[in-house]
């Protein structure tokens, strides 16, 4: 399910190489921006990615109102057709990819219209959001709650959206002992209480549910004979904020196990629906299960 | 959600009334075949109506093999378009109807044109089977277990079927102090386990899930002080063989009553899923609830 | 568990009777305070025992202050030797008797003392509580409670629980279709969630858990068919503030049912151990269980 | 609570040094019985620790009858005063102080005499058992179920349980970078379901019960911010069969949390029972609960 890394660059390379190199490498850490790398350069050596980040964060801080300003307006549209057509940053394109937004429906396409228009309408810049930390859904809930703000409060909201964005792109970029705190998990496991153990061999479906559009299946696992699955449904990257549904076929692992059931089973294919808010966090979901009851609950 | 029983006639009045009216009275009781009637006014008076529904089948049991034949084929096809348009008893039609007979779409009028020819092909009377029983669904699923049977069980089948078919209808026509045992009962209530109080106020949907064809609600409800319907979700008929999905709006209980919640909420619409096998049962489906977990399971 | 009622007497005989009866029949239901019923004789006839216990309250709330100050000194120190060797009325010997105040420990009793002592030495007048609504061990926290209050709600206090205690009387003496509010109930029930099915055949004890004193059982049952008991644990009376533990045999009504056990069984004796803070409330607690896993909740 | 191994020897120097230094090393692995090291010698050298048990046990299993007799006789009766005041080996001594046998009430000094007499009286020979795996109860239900043995049944049971007296015995001695498995461990953590959060702070007692003796705390800690213990209860050893009982203080913790509760709480002290029954499994007895309601499963 983790999008593998591109070939990373080791940390020790960029405290070594010309500034003109390491202004290359992380030209488009901030979109279009290489002003950032440029003065996060004569902090270096950096003991480790968390320092460098921090480096180039204090650079935008450090940056005129206009640099930020102008860093802000460097951002394309959401799920616009013309500007993809134009062209985007290479990590533009897989952002907005990631949560599907170069296969949007035409209603979809309209909406997100509707919503970059209206807000660069009352703001003059660009609706900016990390997308790598949303659904489509909660990408147009975030868009609802931030278009009555005041245009400082947007400017600062802003800001800090594309210190996120920047933050998984090093991470993507770079490789360090030390690792960034951009990254979430989401896992489940199943225990069998009518046999005392954990349930091997449960088929699992996560589904990304959406309110206005269409579900999809967004990982498909069997559990272990420790009920877990080998892989985290959603690991190395954040979960995407959003409503998701976990299915679990546990009418075929009782009647393969020959366990007394009715029929149809009462039990059959059991619908967990949850939510995430905290995309860096550690979500456990898990099910614990008789032909006859279940139970679930928030861990962690 | 239950059907009003149509004008009843008091058991008194069938103990008391000539045998003509007896047998007018019970005529379709079995599908055009008054003799089952004729046959039971001997064992007048009936103290109630199960002596009067015992002494029916007795007539049924007692019948020749040809009028148990003529009985069986006395039956209309499931949902045949043209049997339909030349005229079923109004039991029939009512029967078939309850269950969105008369609402196939193409596909499924085909699956049950099949369903029928196979039958009628092999066993050379129609596939019978007590509808009020059954959600289309399961019809399929009965005729797929029953086909591969042979003629004697399928004749054995077929009256067995008739007969609850039979004790549906006296038990809507007829009022006695007695009552047949063909009525089931689902239920549900919900616990608020972060408050420890019954959660009023909740609403619920009951809707039947198709595996083949569309789902559809079949009761909506809100949840009083004691977290329970005001009535069964079904009750005062079969519950009938199927699959099922309990809906509870949980997000909004809880944001109402101004419990801390994540945004969206971690718990929002809580999706029950199990099945129906005993129609004349009594199954009873509770939701367990904070804000972070909850269970279910199969009580009575 | 429910001590019967005494022989009743009709509320249609104290609505007809002469005064002298009326008063001599109602004299204790306040503490040697007959007064009490002569001013409610007025308000004759009453429709119901809440009506004649609403006249009673309301003559004790229009007694002058010297009144309801004697009624209060009318009444005996709890658990005091002295006095229940000079003889206490039979309707406080009863219930001092309930709580098990006749039975004290010496160490008991010396608690008892100095709670009587310090009251009567601070206020003048006796500690009074219903102690029908009460555990021993919640005598003493309720008398913790209290002692540091000042006079004027210490009166107001001890009225009305003398006017609980008073409510307990009427409602063991007088016979009427209406009932006052004075009883409580506990009640469980044992779910089999590894069979789908109320457990019945299970032994159940009801345990009155004391912090300072010994731990007595109180209640005994075995579950029916319906995973009930036949009478509720306690009821028919108020259900006393205190702390409990009700235990469960789950593991021989497994092992009766040959379900696979570890030896010894992962779950043998199950102590649900929860208080009670509502004596007139309708308490449930519940216990689903399978040989793995159980589950309780504050039901009602 | 895991008792800290003595000064361990590493496998290196025991696949390098002299025999009679081997010999001296290994001498007690198998009680008074050098001839089990004296022939596992010839292996030499043993890759890990595991290789050096298998050679012991193969020894042991390649030994005459008659060798194999007099190791079953070299044990000393279990809580045998009189042998304990003429000396046993220092394992023996450590083994049977382990589950109390050194602090038996006259009773129970009683009652293993009796088992000790019935046992050697029946078969020759004394009854021997793995303490480390047992509790006191579980020792005497082990004897029960192994007196009406034959003699080749309980001479092969006591060579069993030699081996894994001699497992843990060499677990605690040798120092190797592979492990005999030989340890379990129980361990629990508390899941506050009213929050929806790990319960930090809870204090957490572990009782080992018994029904025939006196129940004593065996360990005791605070959950941490993931809910759990920083170790488990029970660690680095088998878990002795028997019974248990886990407490958990959550009437304070909600308090501390200014969660409304009633008073006395509904839920303040909860206990846990439950039995182990493989001691060199991993046991996991969570809490998952809120003022309200709590369950617990058998995890791993």
């Amino acid at each position: 399910m983790v999008s593998g890394p591109m070939l990373q660059k080791p940390l020790e390379e960029l405290n070594r190489c010309t500034q003109s190199d390491f202004v290359a490498a992380l030209a488009n850490i901030f979109e279009y921006s290489p002003w950032v790398a440029e003065q996060a350069f004569a902090a270096r050596p950096f003991a480790g990615v968390n320092a460098l980040f921090a480096a180039m964060k204090t650079a935008v801080e450090r940056g005129s109102k206009d640099q930020r300003l102008a860093l802000i307006k460097s951002h394309p549209d959401l799920a616009n057709k013309t500007q993809r057509a134009a062209g985007l940053t290479a990590e533009s394109t897989a952002e907005q990819n990631s949560i599907g937004l170069d296969r949007l429906s035409d209603a979809e396409y309209e909406a997100f219209e509707r919503v970059n228009n209206a807000y660069r309408g009352k703001f003059g810049f660009p609706y900016i959001v990390c997308v790598r930390r949303h659904t489509k859904d909660s990408v147009l809930a975030d868009f609802e709650r931030r278009l009555p703000n005041d245009a400082a409060t947007e400017t600062a909201t802003s800001i800090a959206e594309i210190c996120r964005i920047a933050a998984l792109r090093l991470d993507q970029l770079v490789a360090s002992s030390d690792r960034l705190a951009v990254h979430g998990r989401l896992s489940t496991h199943v225990l069998d209480n009518h046999n005392g153990k954990p349930a091997g061999g449960i088929a699992v479906e996560l589904i990304e549910r959406s309110l206005k559009g269409e579900s999809r299946v967004v990982a498909r696992a069997v559990t272990n004979s420790d009920g877990r699955t080998d892989q985290p449904l959603i690991g190395g990257r954040p979960v995407p904020i959003g409503r998701y549904e976990l299915n679990f076929s546990v009418g075929r692992y009782f009647r393969e196990r020959n366990v007394p059931l009715s029929e149809p089973p009462f039990l059959d294919d059991i619908a967990l629906r949850f939510a995430v808010s905290e995309p860096e966090g550690h979500l456990h979901v898990p099910l614990l299960v008789t032909p006859w009851s279940y139970a679930t609950y928030r861990g962690s």
